[in-house]
């Protein structure tokens, strides 16, 4: 068994209304930041996966995202993959 | 002007306990999904800056992360800063 260290970055739809993004924007504006727009606020979750090989790994971590840390109707997730050993 | 896209992660300090992190954790093992441990919860903003240089982005967006988006008592945060035009 290796050890793998998993990052997943979890975001909602560019079409879905981000009200938190809208507030910190807002909060940031109001403290004098200028030039800072755009804003959109997601989850990160980082963890340690074990599995036999990079592949299987990965299914791990695609089939936790899907069914537990992501809403697939209202957000999307990326996620990067390292070996512990630096692989 | 030139617009950056940034990109912040930020973290509890790895000293400070993470309940939510715990309490996911415990959710993806209660169903079943083994061999996933040391789980960390954090959160991500990603937003546009205008700037007159990379050099001008980063220190502003340093500034907000430091103010406004992460408490550097208990958290830390690091960032990537992408050019619009692929700079």
């Amino acid at each position: 068994m290796k050890e793998y260290r998993a990052e997943v970055h979890v975001w909602l739809k560019p079409s879905v209304f981000d009200p938190q993004g809208n507030a910190v924007e807002k909060a940031v504006a109001g403290l004098g930041h200028t030039g800072i727009r755009g804003m959109r606020v997601g989850k990160s979750m980082e963890f340690t996966v074990e599995a036999d090989s990079k592949e299987a790994a990965s299914k791990m971590v695609e089939t936790v995202c899907d069914r537990v840390l992501c809403n697939p109707v209202m957000e999307t997730y990326r996620y990067v993959l390292t070996a512990r050993d630096g692989e």
